[in-house]
């Protein structure tokens, strides 16, 4: 199994044993972790979407989308999701859920609300910065665990659209979403998307029981018929889980020191498969680790 | 169908027709395009792989990878992957496929190779240059179809990690690779293997036939059991199948005027939906248009 072996070694997050003194790979950074480090996801803001196969489970932002996500919050409360179904699975861009027959009320909750597609910052915001140039922004990095950017110039911050976002549909009018149709990124960033979407959090366990669906025949994706559609049996809260029931995931702080040296391992690689270290990093290709709390 | 219906338009490529004078949409740029601005596939250069739900195709980039191509043309032609198998999936990374039990012989070809993870660029050979920064490389744009990087510091250039492109599996020494084993990256770009493996070309169709397939359950998303593996029925040159067995397609080209105007309408796109159009494109979000002959 020499070639495969090896292949476990290629492309691997840990890098392959050294022969001498290896830099600390990203499983020794992680291991050598102290847990106040890591944060437990909020109860409140962790969704469970049980689909078939498995349980998807999305970390929402509150601070980057508060309405939205009070809508969503409210949308999952009154049972607005369940029974619902994925209704497009377009390849190297988004899956998306929806109401099919787009007839089910959304109740107390909001039909539409004010977009959120960026907001002010304030400079005492922890944002972790990356040091490289990205092609859509000034300045991208990290904030509460989410890939994001800020723009000095105009004062703002925005989420971006990396592989697991999830953001809310809409029509062509800014203010035309509310929550009750979203979508997850399931390929190459579609940062165009970036300021033109209201993004509501990240998938952080199960993307792959979305990114592996069959893809939609039909324009963009959707698919021809009803047979073809992923039920999602129900959408829930953690916090409105019995607590046995739950999955207890943390997250590492995006502003702890472990993270610092996450980001410096994976910019620069230091093992003995890479010949050419990056030195840089795309605010899409940072892992951004969420873990069973039990690991700690 | 209001909400279906626009979401239609949204994330679309087309823009929804605007009010009056719309700016030209990719699929009316690519629709006034003259013959002359596509090229067909070299069928020296195009790869079927049939798989049990149909046929993935891949153009091979010999501008950049001669000794590999050359070897995996060798290989194809000696039946080398047929009755091989994807033996991993990972999600938002890489397909990957080899011969499972490794008891296979490359023939006449070669095992290994020198490595060709960039070489010497000339000025006079076709570049179409992006006008935006990239996290990763001194210079991006297109060569033969292909993403590709330059940096006129060290007069090299390379092909670049972007979804879609195949490269050729290694051990750690650099020049470890051949051609046996190869890999189609299924997510965001992983620009940091860019110079550290050789690429040796693209899935111009078919790349869903590998992207939404089950992910490998062990470390790295490999198969835990060769029942889940999906077996590589064939793998021919289009040059070796009957003519009325070939699939006739035509590329658009990278250094055409068709390329650059589609190329101003991603990196501004103005239509309806678009609030903020972001001014710029990342090289792996650039739509490298490849239909049927037919379709001109």
């Amino acid at each position: 199994m020499t070639r495969l072996a090896t292949l476990l070694a290629f492309l691997a997050f840990a890098a392959t044993p050294a022969a001498a003194a290896p830099p600390a790979s990203m499983v020794d950074i992680l291991a050598a972790s102290p847990p106040s480090d890591w944060r437990a996801l909020d109860s409140e803001n962790t969704v469970y979407m049980q689909l078939p196969r498995g349980t998807v489970i999305i970390e929402l932002a509150p601070r980057f989308a508060p309405h939205h996500v009070a809508n969503i919050k409210a949308l999952i409360r009154e049972g607005y999701y369940d029974g619902l179904a994925i209704v497009r699975v377009q390849d190297d861009y988004v899956v998306q859920w929806a109401d099919p027959d787009e007839k089910r009320s959304v109740g107390a909750a909001a039909a539409t609300l004010k977009a959120e597609f960026d907001r002010p910052f304030d400079a005492a915001e922890p944002f972790t910065a990356l040091p490289d140039p990205d092609t859509y922004a000034a300045s991208t990095g990290f904030a509460d665990g989410f890939p994001a950017a800020r723009d000095p110039g105009t004062g703002k911050t925005w989420l971006t659209h990396c592989y697991g976002m999830v953001g809310v549909g809409r029509d062509n009018d800014a203010d035309s979403g509310g929550g009750a149709e979203l979508y997850a990124v399931i390929g190459h960033a579609p940062r165009q998307l970036d300021r033109n979407v209201t993004l509501v959090g990240r998938v952080v366990r199960g993307i792959e029981l979305m990114s592996s669906l069959p893809r939609g025949t039909e324009a963009l994706g959707f698919y021809k018929t009803a047979a073809e559609r992923t039920p999602i049996l129900s959408v829930k809260l953690a916090a409105d889980v019995p607590p046995k029931d739950r999955v207890d995931l943390v997250a590492l702080r995006t502003d702890s020191a472990t993270f610092a040296q996450l980001l410096g391992n994976r910019r620069f690689r230091k093992d003995d498969w890479y010949k050419t270290p990056a030195g840089h990093i795309d605010v899409c290709n940072m892992p951004l680790p969420v873990r069973d709390a039990a690991a700690k």
